[in-house]
């Protein structure tokens, strides 16, 4: 049994982390930080009669007593980059949900993130936890930057094209649409519940802090720099990433020819699926699919690349990375 | 042309009354008040290009420069009966939508609200804004207590039972549901959207403070005391109370004369619908309709009552009012 | 390895007893029938790589050749009574999910179901699949009539008064809230998305079909007549029942003494969720939890009852009767 | 009074046109045709109390002795090239609401509807119905067909930088999200209420019927044919269009200048609101604004275009146009 912290155990990230891994057999949660001290059914009341956890404030020598060996943080970027080398230097490995240790570049961090990277060590050494991608290095890294919601649609979207050289890849178009989750769970006018309800909207547009992310990952994918045009948009549903995404092909392909090339580089990943027919988010409602669709219209490729923004988006790629790390099938706690 | 006033522009209600005002033939919209120092149509980017008036801190003495005749309180309870003096007491009509004034007995305010009335004066002279039930003395009213949400639903479902004493007063069970703009505009964790998307819940089970109006204004319509049971529920939609209505007849009835009974009671209320077919909240949607439905079933009377909790339950019923002590048609700019 | 058939696949209960079965370490699903001769992916796109099973159509022969042992009927009632006869005259176990065997009197049959029951003798030995009431009877039975979804919420809710005779039996009122997955997946006005979104509405008041499956269930209960006033109403959601249930008690209560009835009823029970805390429909989604709160409001005992309606109102407490029938633990797939 | 007919009553176009009729000073509507022989109010439960028509059948004759002037076909395409050349013959005015008279060119209706076209003496003469780009001729048009949904943003979002040839023109990317009711009222299972909802998808990616329409309507603007690649999508909400445009600039742009470009085009449009705040569905919410927002992203020009669908994107510009060929202010009616 592997003994796992949660730390920032509130938000909805955490829950669904808590859901995979009480159905994972060789994970035990021996404690989950917050800063409200209040039971995880009082924080979350579905969990009422499956755990009987106390939220503990953040102490890395208590969590050390009780013998914690993976951390995974739930904290919101700022607070993660603070929280974790307390950890990472008494030798707990760490995954990584916030955005803190994601851009290698510190520049780049601070301007996107409008603040200074204050734990460069630590961002030296941390792998990108996109398993299809960086399969590998997951397995032996120390610390893992869990990847964002909407770039992984966008990455594993245009691997295949970027990776061939199929694309221009200057710029490239991602519009996306993300269910309202995705903000978290600390209420704003914006995620109210009669302001978003049967209404759709765009935000952040040409300034979302997921654009750079995209670009470093597509850009060692493809070997040269890539550039990314994304427009996220809120759409009233609970849980779902949907992009759609434009390129403009080097040659013409049919789409049989688009379906054998993403099949071919998708034939060991165990959970991107490759399909004919238009995907939906509800396709992947609760699971750690990512669903491809690529398309070949009027000369430009089209792909829709479909998951569920709290488990592949987060959660669920967070224990594929977990399993990864510690030898374990890859897919174990993540097939319900 | 009427000048008018509304106080408290930011929230739900005082966007539905303006939006109602402007098209009202005989009202001007002089000022709205707000704490925040802001363009209406950035407070409700919906009013873009409609109007160009712009949040101002509340001064009665402005307001009375500016000619204002009548003021609608948007104003939450408490801030009501604190602002609202300073306007009565310079002559100017008032519709307040608050609970502050809705409550004969201060006493019966200081149980459910939890603090003490401080404005008896003025308490002593309002009257509740219930068209159908105190019709005449709206026309004259200086204040008038426009009527909660569910109340309504409650009173105009029951009023021709309990006035004809044709059921047990005590308790009489009133089970409703509201849409979440009910809960208004400010954020908090029940009002979050991936909290109440998909969701059902109950709230304040057995101590709304909706339940002494029901009963204050079915006491007066039976002559006797009536005690209710209220059980309020929240629906994942905007817009809209339904409430299911239990009571126990004194003798038994064909659906054709309750029927009967209803259309007789409310011949000439304009926005009182009874009907044969179950209604739905959409019936009613963005309307001043109240639609009514009584059922016979097993002994017991069920009644069916619905509205938009914004127009009819809130908004609406205040034009109503207004029209009422202008003597204007009651229908004017409530027919869209 | 049981060897399972899966009698009608293209609906919503069947979609989620599959993914429930999937996870079940002692299940091998060896067929699924359809009058769609499609792949289980085509009509359920969310299974796309996880099961490679062809819609066939119902033929009791060929089901036996496959070595099926059990079967769970997802037909709709009348067809279920066609089609099960086959199967258990061949010594195959079932658990129909129609409403076909539920109601032991084929009299109260007919009148509710306008059609007269033509399997008496399959009728005589169904056991009524709800495992908290029923539980010694369900491991031994051949055939079990899983209980409807609304019943389970009404007679769990009811089960503590009704069986210690400490309230009124004629009439108890059931006020109950469906999501639209509830009303099956064929195509319907009333199901249409624009007609029911942002909608509430009634149906089928006092004359729904659930009536007499809670009166047979609490009358064995109480060992006396119980009578049901029930009104169903759908709820803009996918999924979830609330019950807001109201009583007259013979005597006094105060809600620890209510508390107190309850967990001791359901001291054993592995997912009844007795609670303080007003429960919501979004506690128990996609688990097969049924939580109950149970209140004393002016007199009267209100009892809040929510489950989801796919699992536990469906498809999730025929998997715990199969775990009964089978003498695997209750929770066997059932705690993701 | 000009006395209307409306064609196809029983659809959420023709319900929305009756709404807004209703508040028409100077309409009068005389005769509703529907297949289902039925009050409207049984049609359309929400206008119970507000009109007493029943819908009758189709017969070009009666509708002329009830003397309809103009009539609004609401008729699916096909049905309405069959139906409206009787009322044409006759001297009707017609606005279609149907696609049947937008494209004038026969081969492409052919080839995108699949069927020929058989009305070329009608089509000749059909004016597009966009005021916007189109307002002269429609005053005096006999026959308008009035513009799609999706097109009107398209079209009146590109028309600024199309009309000033600042962008090219092969290929435009039209991302764009529609509500549910912009499919129609006929059940289906893509619009069952349980499919749909908490769900993201795309469809007829690469062949909607809209894609010549929006290249027809751009190339008279431009006066050189436009190539638009359009990706339809449906978000679970009733109503709203919401399209993201990508176009590539001949020249750089701030997004001062776009602003002004805008604002120039549109000055006397009064339905067109450009916007610097990045515009939301619910902000033209049952209203006929079309709202527009131009931004400058690394190079490229985003334009967001946000309008309802039910009115500005069918009835309302229906009434709009019907004002105009009246010779009404173009907001009669239109500003509720």
């Amino acid at each position: 049994m592997i003994k796992v912290a949660i730390l920032g155990g509130s938000g909805y990230t955490a829950l669904e982390l808590i859901r995979i891994l009480l159905r994972h057999p060789h994970v035990e949660i021996a404690a989950v930080t917050s800063r409200q001290d209040e039971w995880l059914h009082d924080l979350h009341p579905s969990l009422t009669g499956r755990v009987s956890i106390r939220g503990e404030p953040f102490d890395a020598d208590k969590l050390m007593k009780k013998g914690v060996q993976c951390a995974f943080g739930c904290l919101p970027h700022g607070a993660s980059r603070e929280a974790l080398p307390h950890l990472l230097n008494r030798g707990v490995r760490v995954i990584d949900l916030s955005a803190d240790y994601r851009l290698r570049d510190p520049n780049v961090y601070a301007e996107w993130y409008g603040e200074s990277h204050d734990d460069l060590a630590h961002l030296a050494q941390a792998v990108y936890g996109l398993p299809e991608i960086y399969g590998d290095e997951i397995k032996t890294a120390q610390l893992i930057a869990n990847p964002g919601c909407y770039p992984q649609t966008a990455i594993l979207g245009l691997a295949p094209l970027v990776g061939g050289h199929h694309i221009e890849l200057k710029p490239i178009i991602v519009n996306s649409v993300s269910g309202v989750s995705g903000a978290g769970r600390t209420p704003k006018l914006t995620t109210h519940f009669p302001e978003c309800n049967e209404n759709f909207s765009a935000y952040n547009v040409g300034k979302h802090r997921h654009t750079p992310e995209m670009e470093q990952a597509l850009s060692d994918v493809a070997g040269e720099p890539v550039e990314i045009i994304f427009t996220p948009h809120l759409a009233p549903m609970d849980r779902g990433i949907f992009s759609t995404i434009y390129a403009v092909p080097r040659r013409s392909f049919t789409e049989a020819q688009l379906l054998d090339l993403y099949r071919g580089y998708y034939e060991k990943a165990a959970f991107v699926r490759v399909r004919e027919s238009l995907p939906a988010t509800k396709d992947t409602f609760g699971t750690n699919f990512l669903d491809l669709c690529p398309k070949f219209v009027r000369g430009r490729i089209i792909v829709l690349a479909v998951e569920d923004n709290l488990v592949r988006g987060a959660s669920g790629v967070a224990v594929q990375n977990f399993n990864r790390m510690y030898g374990f099938d890859e897919r174990t706690a993540l097939m319900a």
